[in-house]
């Protein structure tokens, strides 16, 4: 594998021209569209139509004669063929935080018999504070964190829901969703994946897989703007009895009649708690737009292509620099990133972006990169990692400018 | 009062330049600002940059670099002054469905020896179903609604939390803020205030009055766009002890360290959940902008003088036209408001509309006027009472398009 080879793939890749559809600074490499993902070329025209005639001209009158009213569901059902999902399983509100509550709660009510919400310890930390939240909030509820590789053995008749990431932010790590899914079944426990990292650019089949719950995050992989609203998933087998502790107006099965006791709507819309931001939800609209025609198991092979290059490219061109390769080799054990952790994790990263390639940092010492098959040439990864190794050879990273404190985003 | 006391109350308006701020629809008297305020003339510059510039160019680096961390908390302060609110006791955050539920949690938790829950039957809906949301996650809550005229004898030692709007949406009658914290204080209780009606048009004087704790909404009289973030406020005294329970990882001590478990932010941080959306919160501030030289009882005193117009003019143009005005007629007893209820209020709404004046209806029969003292010169509200008039006068809401079945907004 050498940048000839990668030159290669680039001429035949048929997702090369998706990269036109994004707006990308001049000479910039852009390995953190895993944090936040690129603005689509017609996100702007479509937010000016949404202010100046929608809100603007229509003021009001909107929420009926511009759809403001079936957004959340409309782009809901834009977003359902990325996931695997059939129709009417998803809805669009809040952020991830916020759903990761109201479905850990609806499912944990699914299994009252039970008191134990399995989730893998270092996970991202949201995850955690939320279930703790629960656990807080509800004395009957255990939150049980353990090392990966100690949950197979802890998943058993006690647990109510194993929640999981999909991908782990911080080591790239992928949970094989399907597996562990049937594997939470054959104890009887409901699963709630966290897709944060996956959707937009893995396959996450989840119909096909059986996955019961799953929220995510509109503003990485799929483009959505900074603080995109989430999404939530709940399978059409239970939606019925599954209720939103968050029981607000938006989610009424009426909410215009303005009724003085709550009842929540049927199917997913129940899920949506107060008046959503049309702004935000246009925002991801145009971005799902982008993914019409593409297809997730063709985002996966070049986020996989992607990651191979970087590894092959690390190899070649950094073989001693005491880079730990944290993420999984093997292609289907890894999402669309790599982290690398290294002493210098910190000053790298800034000398990188000082050199126009944009990665990020975790603490403690990790360095992140990640492979959106949207953004990036083939060549982009090989380019970053020579860049990388130079300014490693050259000490550049021991400049003064780079040796601020740490901080993130 | 006539219409050419109106135009000389405009002539002398020292609001009446505000008017230019906004875009507003050729020949629309718009008096709906109460339920979508209109769009500032700033808006679509603020929110181009915040697309082009520093999502388009910084990408992920605008977190920090264009002060997108920082957004909550500077566009909290921006609205302080409006609420009379001293600094750092306010945060832009979520809905405001859930960020009652957040703050009503935490007020309760403030008096666990008592149970009661006190609110108004009737008021917004949202508001009663996150009150039941709780009581049903907390069996020691209970709710008891009552009709406004028996609050007082109900507000006693086991009430925990008096929950009220400052200005009711359908009826827009008033509460005194400032008697009825003094008069939960005297038994023990805590307030919490639904601002939604009231902020950015009437004083509210949250410090002056005491106030615990207050929610509302920035998309009515603050002209932060379709489904705009909600703030809420906590009495700085309450802060140290007040927890959020939706604990998420933006309300973190220390967001960007990743860290296992959940530590409260201090002061108003923890009140953030999730990751806030940068559109939205662009827009609500671009909206605050407009607000910067305004004063509140500038803006109350001109709102009132407005609905003594419509008084007079209902008086004048529609004596016995059958409308029961549901508004209190004494102006520091109403907000920016009229409620007229009439048998025909659905057709006639309609019909309103279709001869360029935008009020709104809710249900059952209750014709609403907003309005808005930035969006509105007095002579508007004086010809839209005309407009009323004439097409009752004609039976143009007789109407075979004006009869079509009821749907709100």
């Amino acid at each position: 594998m050498n940048r000839a080879d990668c030159l290669a793939l680039d001429r035949d890749d048929p997702l090369a021209a998706a990269r036109e559809r994004f707006h990308l600074p001049e000479g910039l490499i852009y390995l953190d569209g895993n944090s936040l993902g690129a603005l689509p070329r017609t996100t702007p025209a479509r937010l000016a139509e949404v202010l100046e005639q929608q809100w603007g001209e229509g003021l009001v009158r909107s929420w009926n004669t511009a759809g403001w009213v079936d957004a959340p569901a409309r782009v809901a059902a834009r977003l359902a063929p990325l996931l695997g999902a059939g129709p009417d399983q998803l809805m669009i509100a809040d952020s991830t935080s916020i759903n990761l509550f109201k479905l850990l709660w609806a499912a944990t009510r699914l299994r009252p018999e039970r008191r134990v919400v399995l989730m893998e310890a270092g996970d991202f930390p949201t995850d955690a504070y939320l279930a703790q939240a629960l656990a807080a909030l509800d004395p009957h509820v255990h939150v049980l964190r353990a090392a990966p590789e100690q949950l197979a053995a802890l998943l058993d008749e006690r647990v109510a829901v194993l929640l999981l990431s999909h991908v782990h932010y911080r080591t790239g790590a992928r949970h094989d969703l399907a597996a562990w899914t049937a594997r939470a079944h054959r104890v009887g426990a409901l699963t709630l994946w966290d897709l944060a990292h996956s959707a937009g650019v893995l396959r996450c089949d989840l119909d096909n897989s059986g996955v019961d719950f799953a929220v995510g995050c509109g503003y990485k992989f799929l483009n959505g703007g900074p603080g995109a609203p989430s999404f939530l998933y709940v399978a059409a087998r239970h939606q019925a009895a599954a209720f939103n502790p968050l029981q607000g107006w938006f989610g009424h099965a009426r909410p215009f009649t303005f009724e003085a006791d709550y009842q929540a709507a049927p199917g997913m819309a129940r899920w949506q708690v107060g008046t959503p931001s049309i702004l935000a939800l246009a925002a991801l609209e145009a971005a799902l737009n982008v993914f019409r025609d593409l297809d997730p198991a063709q985002l996966e092979h070049k986020a996989q292509a992607l990651g191979d290059i970087a590894l092959a490219a690390l190899e070649a061109q950094l073989p001693d620099a005491g880079f730990t390769v944290l993420t999984p080799r093997e292609p289907t054990a890894r999402g669309a990133q790599l982290s690398l952790a290294h002493p210098q994790a910190w000053p790298l990263c800034r000398a990188l972006a000082a050199a126009g390639v944009l990665a990020d940092y975790r603490p403690p010492g990790v360095l992140r990169m990640g492979f959106s098959p949207l953004l990036l040439r083939h060549v982009d990864v090989w380019d970053a990692v020579t860049v990388l190794a130079e300014l490693w050879r050259e000490g550049r990273w021991r400049a003064p400018q780079f040796q601020q404190p740490e901080t993130v985003p």
